[in-house]
């Protein structure tokens, strides 16, 4: 009976040794889950969103499999998804964050493993000179994603909201809440996508805030820096996936302007 | 005795199931292995092609455990490449047709694993007729791989090299070699690609050819369908892969054109 012991044992070491390495490439359904970190995932593209497709399309549980830090909307464009080490909330239009459970669905997400790749001091001061510093740094060639913590002197946010019918994004932010928070800490989300990728997401910059506190976040339309740390995490890797029937909408460039700028 | 041997047995047997389950999800060095078939795997971007970045990224070997069917182009340009029932051959600016030994690398390409979701018939004549049949099949808002195998009146291709220092792909093309062979027998591969994706590869259809006896083919510039089936398989995914220092130039779409069509 010793014997046996120990190649039951054996047997049940070595198969979880190898099942464990395994997990990664698992395949939930139709959704393929690549084994790589350096690698941005993506539910559907900015302009299908845009044409008001707001269905949500994958559970938060299956995103949350792709990756831990990253940025998007949930179904019924009900509030701004931010996805901060590995756990997801959601600003909704009273400005409350709400934790996402696993089951609601996204129609517009992206995101990665956030593996630290190099620190630098933020520059203080205003989004604009932040943006121009964070663009001296990279390779606007590729996907980026950034995480920015520390002590802001405000913080400028908005969120949305939508019903069926469902209306274009560029109407639907017209009734943005808008919502601002003086001193306080806390993480700048910011998916950097190249030019080339335009079609597919926002190119350039795109910043969520999440406060310290879990009390106070949402799409950025404004900020100041006291005191901030920048962390880089380059991505060379792209993986896009999209819904049956997917309907790619149109990422008119001034709509997608006004929209991320939240101007009228 | 006995016992020890079966409980071997069974401990191997369970350890190879499980170890099979975990291939498709292994990573090769920086390269990550999706562990999906229904996904277009992608080097680099027809933007960073056309700007003259011609040196070898990924080796077809590597390239190979992304799919079995595709195109795209070799190290310094040196021809089109085509990837059809898992082997890759480069039709060379001379017109002959080799295999492509595992170890040379590509600058891009583009391939999936074939799965034939639907059957019809293609239309005979022309390939402008072609291509209108084949996008009133598709949802022109995903990715397809599309193998048109049968009978052709006539096919004419083209192919290309270039050397250091590189020249941008417009200007390559206007040293094209252009091959034309009237009757045979053999394959159109097709990549498919949505208009969203136009900085990422050509939007629309993109056609090389490879004759039955495997001795003629290239990128198609022209061709007569005589009898033919068209294969459809759909792709929802997209798995883009860019190397480090990335350059992604600009896909200009008057060049494109220029450089898709063999125009001056």
């Amino acid at each position: 009976m010793k014997h046996r012991r120990f190649f039951t044992d054996l047997c049940l070491s070595a198969i979880i040794l190898v099942w464990s390495a395994s997990v990664p490439g698992e395949m939930t359904g139709n959704q393929n889950n690549p084994a790589g970190r350096d690698i941005m995932a993506q539910v559907s593209t900015i302009g299908s969103l845009m044409a008001g497709n707001y269905d949500g399309l994958y559970s938060i549980g299956e995103l949350l499999r792709h990756g831990d830090f990253g940025l998007g909307t949930v179904h019924s464009l009900d509030g701004e998804l931010i996805v901060l080490d590995g756990k997801a909330y959601q600003v909704r239009i009273d400005g409350a964050v709400h934790d996402v459970p696993h089951d609601m669905k996204t129609p517009f997400a992206s995101l990665t493993w956030y593996d630290l790749d190099e620190t630098i001091e933020a520059p203080a001061g205003e989004l604009a000179s932040l943006i121009m510093f964070l663009d001296n740094h990279i390779n606007k060639d590729l996907f980026y994603a950034i995480r920015i913590a520390g002590e802001f002197d405000f913080v400028k946010t908005r969120s949305v909201t939508d019903r069926k019918p469902y209306s274009p994004l560029v109407e639907v932010v017209k009734t943005q809440a808008v919502f601002e928070r003086g001193k306080c800490r806390g993480v700048l989300i910011d998916l950097y996508c190249p030019p080339f990728a335009q079609g597919i997401n926002v190119p350039g910059h795109h910043f969520h805030f999440l406060s310290e506190d879990k009390t106070f976040g949402g799409h950025v339309l404004d900020l100041k820096i006291s005191k901030a740390t920048i962390g880089l995490d380059v991505t060379r890797e792209l993986f896009l996936m999209l819904p049956e029937g997917f309907n790619a909408g149109d990422a008119d460039k001034e709509d997608l302007e006004r929209i991320e700028k939240g101007t009228k």
